[in-house]
């Protein structure tokens, strides 16, 4: 029955439509016909346990949680957590499970006495409680966030040894609900010469960046609401900027004041780091857009593989310029590419889910995905990436990640 | 400036085009220019919280939480728990918050040991693990589920005091990713005499309904994720069938066993329950798609409004029938109605999340909400959905719901 599997690019990927006629019956892992037992397992015996306020996951699921903390030396809230991308399926990232990167911690902040304050260039500066907030007309959109310094660890000469999520973890999607900032600048009203913004976090650190007014009235929000329920502390409770499809850090958390202005305030948080520094020795400021990017989450490093078959190669793909258009995926090291299947929900600026078929013959291999935006981007190979940076600048790192597939099932990060 | 709020509608429901322009300065909540502060709030003076392995809910949400827990006499596990709607936004529902309809209990399947089995009128009876069907190519997509009983209530002869979640908390939406189960079928072969399948769970009172092949083949599939991680043992972890836009006990959780037959199988939970039941006695059978429906979850019972001025309305409607094509909403009890905006993501057998403007002049008003769905079905009113029922059939009600804002701001539920 695995006749009709026709290749469709080198070393064994198939045909979506293909694999979806033919199944993978051949898999070893499917077991033939067997007689359907009368013995009912011991969890059929009884009622099972009783509705609760809360569902939590399966204690079988406890390994689900955010990888590669790190606080920097000295620090106890200055660092990073990562989503377990290896182990999540679809596009939504589990609240709990978003990655984090903190300047100085996640404020104990009480809702209550938290206000928004729009001042600067305006008509009528003005203090917002998050009451007030809630009466004003919301939108929510599915959207992604993606930490700048995401994947900057394969700016090293050699590649390093981590796990996909330890890797690429600095990305999730939610769905994020909130007030449009032009409806609450509508309000201020803009001074003619208020250009930019300047956006201020409530943490210690004061995180502050500096928005352009144009992106700020395309599509800017006060984030109130994370997958349906209110913001969780380290995702900026009771609220956080929202920049879609930029540098995460731009998303301020725990956002407290706004300043209107006339020019970027370049304020320590976009000088002194999430600046591109070059070979030449120039920093490149404000590279707000994310670029277009994927990565194969399975297979990857850490998952092992078991014997050779058939197996769904799938990951996520997504660009800071809306829609991903397509993805190709290489299963041989990338002499030949077929087009991967995106699942239903392709969304502007948001995760895209994407899958492959692969009849793993059980040798070594490496494959590789990548992505091409609805504006034409295509995502670049490592060595365009590196092209002309500094070797010590790692934000914005986009190029295609090659795992390799071992003869024993193991699978490593390369450079292919 | 809150003279372009002209209204679209009677008793003071506005345009949101006009909203979004002219925004609720008006409004006593928005407080005027106030210098700003140089004392920084306590919660900025030192680090905060680091990193952690899974970010939870802030202590001031405790209170979001699954409402109307309640089991049938003499039973631990038969019952139902339901999703706090008036305090989310959005369409995704949290996973720990997605209502549950029980009717034994959650059973503790160890996922190693589970298996699913087709047999039946199938050429190859088969029997898949967990990592089996791991190895086939999954989709995602984001859906509703509700059960056929929620909102049955409201066929009392008076309007129950309940809250929103009380009365329509049986329905969530998430992202469900699995294996479609014709592929699955694909496999076994079917013989020509299969028509139908009965789905059995692997909890103690074995749910088992019947499925025609037509809803099987066209987009059931077998769910092993919801929201991007595991599904939860609430929800039928670690495998449930799912049946897009269909009656939720249908999508049977735990599923252990499908049997391909030539008829359906009149098993006890689609005889005993679920069919509904008619003044002249007679019982409808198989009555499997949701109708078009929408509920106004913000302003609802247990939320006060303060004090008169602009609010925004917003409530959820989906349909089984494929996509929300609009919702109106009226303030004087159904007098006028005038459009609601829709949020961005209009999605097939998918909740949609719908807003209004209203400016309530702190008077007694009615609110109302009437959703279309695009086959052109049009909610029913209550006396409509109550025709020809008896007074004890409660599945299926999608009546529209009525509530009315009091002068002291409580809100009810009436009958209107």
């Amino acid at each position: 029955m695995s006749d009709n599997h026709t290749p469709v690019a080198g070393n064994g990927l198939l045909d979506r439509r293909f694999f979806l006629k033919a199944g993978v019956a051949s898999s070893t892992l499917l077991l033939s016909a067997q007689t359907f037992s009368a013995d009912r397992p011991v969890w059929m015996r009884g009622p099972g346990a009783p509705m609760s306020e809360s569902g939590a996951p399966s204690e079988h699921e406890a390994h689900l949680q955010r990888t590669a903390i790190g606080s920097q030396t000295g620090t106890t809230g200055a660092g990073a957590s990562r989503t377990p991308l290896e182990l999540l399926d679809g596009i939504i990232t589990p609240s709990r499970l978003h990655f984090e990167r903190h300047h100085s911690g996640i404020p104990a902040i009480d809702p209550d006495e938290h206000r928004l304050v729009i001042h600067g260039l305006v008509d009528r500066p003005l203090s917002f409680s998050l009451d007030a907030l809630s009466r004003y007309q919301t939108v929510s959109r599915i959207q992604f966030l993606e930490c700048s310094g995401n994947s900057g660890t394969l700016i090293a000469p050699e590649p390093t040894q981590k796990s996909c999520s330890q890797i690429h973890g600095l990305v999730s999607a939610s769905e994020w609900g909130g007030v449009p900032l032009s409806v609450l600048l509508q309000e201020t009203g803009i001074k003619p010469q208020g250009k930019w913004i300047v956006a201020a976090g409530a943490d210690a650190a004061m995180m502050s960046r500096s928005v352009p007014m144009d992106k700020v009235l395309d599509d800017a929000i006060v984030a109130l609401y994370q997958n349906g329920e209110r913001l969780r502390p380290s995702n900026g409770y009771p609220m956080r900027l929202f920049l879609p499809g930029w540098e995460g850090n731009m998303s301020v958390k725990w956002l407290r004041t706004i300043k209107v202005v006339d020019q970027p305030s370049m304020t320590r948080d976009e000088t002194s780091k999430y600046s591109d520094l070059q070979d030449d020795g120039v920093s490149r400021l404000f590279t707000f857009p994310m670029g277009v990017k994927s990565v194969i989450t399975s297979p990857s490093p850490d998952l092992q593989m078991g014997e050779p078959g058939i197996y769904q190669i799938s990951g996520i793909a997504w660009t800071g310029a809306g829609k991903i258009r397509r993805v190709e995926v290489s299963a041989d090291g990338g002499k030949s590419w077929a087009d991967a299947a995106l699942d239903e929900h392709v969304m502007s600026k948001c995760l895209t889910r994407f899958r492959s078929a692969w009849r793993w013959d059980g040798a070594s291999a490496v494959i590789l995905s990548r992505a091409t935006d609805e504006a034409g981007n295509i995502q670049p190979t490592r060595d365009a990436v590196l092209e002309g940076r500094s070797k010590r600048g790692f934000y914005h790192y986009n190029g295609i990640q090659a795992w390799q597939v071992n003869a024993n099932g193991e699978v490593n990060n390369v450079y292919a």
